[in-house]
């Protein structure tokens, strides 16, 4: 723990299958109009929905409706939320969803009273929120970002292909936010499995980092250790409580400050997918898991004792006649054969990725220098490449 | 995860080797007046007290005098305290120093308007905290107890010969709490290693209970290992920055309600440790050494899987060719190996305990249900037998 910092997480959890009860004991605290966010119709099919909106009605509140939000949000919807929450002077927004709808609801909640234009503000300058907030709580039916307690919230503007994440600070953190395994058990599996995915990226990208000894990176050990184990038994069977909820807390800890603590991160996979995402649209965990492995296989190299530490720790590999490097890239291995187990996309091709998107997908790749390597636009252009070669 | 909980920790945390400015950032905050609480006189000889009073003055602050706070805090030093703070009309309570100091600071926040007997509503009934509560602070001087972002506090009767621990909700919860590794330096080595026990212990108390897969179990492994670690170095180098600042946040996550979301817990150790230091005044954290190993060893059969598990992923000790039972053994051996490289007292005889006090010590356990035995008297009796045989 070698750096300074502060740390506070002001969002209030409610979690487990009767974590829905949370919703009525919060929302007295909050004005009479609720803008109600969510995504595509699947909360309408499987009842969330109208459990919800029963709620809500119960507690008095008035609705209004801001559904439709795509898994990558537009810079056109959030203009639309933003009209949406001024007009019907809504004093909380519920996000509905998964980490794009939480994503959407915090833009709108920065953006609403934002007297310029929000994209150019929070998301290409990225400065703070000064303007009125509008508290946001979630109801969350997908695991993966994060971003039910925190204040990351990402962006995608197909005119200028840029999807731009702005992590803002606490006062725009979910006030509050549920979490029930068994709200995620009806996603289709490569959401699941994508969103899974997103998960380990997270505490990987904060763990290939610094070369001092951390206790955030024992904490990340514990957790990816308990996310393998745990996931391996999702894709088996997606309905084991024990397994989703394990997952379902493993995603808020890996993203809600706790484990940056003390340390540097990199953030360069989530750079490059998002660039991939802002040009094919495709799920963000997917376009995680096509970049990572030849990422680290060309990083390792220069991070090498964190991957040796990364095979031993988290995937078990016995060191004992080996070189640094073999039992290093034996933890990649095994990691690729667990991503191949979990049904992950390896190769940016079958994400639709072609030839002639590489250079601009590397120009709207930020480059990072947190990591053990600041990539050049050749390097990123090669990590794609490697990734196109990989089977599909 | 198999239980629905909520989750929430509203205290800010600023961490580090400057974070002693996170108090002038925090104090505008608050009313004039500060009941300043502290124990012996180290805070002065080492400069702290000065440097503290300089930012309560620059802040504005009027400082009410509480100092004299003793390692294991009495029901007269309460009522003493409650009066200074009713009387000087104080609208912050600001601990520097250890548990103790934090402990105290809590149970003065809570009793000072409290219509009837703190100790008796508090303590021996366990109600909630329902009247105007005065906001704590606290500067860590000494790591260990994890008072700093919870709401524990025990208060010691030593006519009743009770030690209680009672652990408050989030609204008693320090504020605000500065961490400072520094400022623990200057420990002497008992003081030191008897919190790093003290550690330990929380993290084994919540660890020896559940049978199911639980995330926090793998957090738990995380922040052992790195426990072990960094105490090793600290024994060695006590002004080693890494490893004390990486003791001092293993320390506030230990007990800061994370680790114990979704599982029961046990705390026998720390029952039988807190009637020991009723009997004897003895230090918090060598009271539960000195009946750890007993206990653990007697429970061992009952929770042989988990036994196991704490071998192999924090002991790292080799499954192969041996029973389970050999495999959790050799765990508990590392374990003791560990505790007498850091000069832990492993006797209670050593603290003062004599055998005519045994039958008492038993009484004033109270008995838990959440591990994976249930003690009776005389097995509470037999563990404080095994301790006394231990090489001191």
């Amino acid at each position: 723990m070698l750096g300074d910092f502060s740390y506070s997480n002001p969002t209030k959890l409610y979690f487990g299958e009767h974590s829905l009860e949370g919703l009525r004991k919060e929302l007295p605290a909050y004005g009479k109009n609720v803008l109600l966010v969510y995504g595509g119709g699947s909360i309408r099919k499987n009842g969330i929905y109208d459990r919800v909106v029963e709620i809500l009605k119960a507690c008095g509140k008035e609705i209004v409706e801001d559904g439709g939000v795509m898994p990558n949000p537009t810079v056109e919807k959030l203009y639309e939320g933003c009209r949406r929450a001024r007009e019907g002077k809504v004093e909380l927004i519920l996000a509905v969803g998964g980490g794009s709808v939480c994503d959407y609801a915090k833009a709108v909640s920065v953006s609403a009273y934002c007297e310029e234009d929000p994209w150019e503000k929070y998301y290409l300058r990225m400065e703070d929120a000064d303007n009125k907030i509008i508290p946001v709580g979630c109801v969350l039916t997908m695991v993966g970002t994060g971003s039910e307690m925190n204040g990351g919230s990402v962006i995608t503007h197909h005119g200028q292909k840029r999807k731009i994440g702005h992590v803002f600070g606490d006062n725009v953190f979910p006030k509050f936010s549920i979490l029930n395994p068994v709200f995620t058990f009806t996603l289709p599996k490569y959401q699941m499995t994508a969103g899974f995915f997103d998960i380990m990226s997270h505490i990987l990208e904060q763990y290939f980092s610094g070369e001092d000894d951390n206790t955030s990176d024992y904490i990340m050990e514990g957790l990816l250790r308990s996310l393998i184990h745990s996931t391996r038994i999702a894709v088996e069977r997606p309905t084991d409580y024990e397994a989703r909820s394990n997952i379902m807390w493993i995603a808020t800890w890996a993203l809600n400050t706790l484990v940056a603590k003390g340390k540097s991160t990199d953030w360069m996979v989530h750079m490059i997918g998002q660039s991939v995402g802002a040009y094919t649209d495709a799920t963000h965990g997917m376009t995680l898991s096509a970049v990572s492995l030849p990422y680290y296989k060309l990083i390792l190299p220069c991070g090498l004792p964190k991957f040796r530490r990364y095979a031993v720790n988290v995937w078990d590999v016995r060191p004992e006649g080996k070189t640094e490097e073999e039992i290093a890239r034996e933890g990649l291995e095994r990691m690729e054969a667990y991503m191949c187990e979990l049904g992950l996309v390896m190769s940016v091709r079958e994400l639709g990725v072609t030839e002639d998107m590489l250079d601009g997908i590397a120009d709207g790749s930020f480059l990072m220098e947190g990591g053990y390597k600041t990539l050049t636009h050749e390097e990123i252009v090669g990590i794609l490449k490697e990734s196109m070669r990989a089977r599909t």
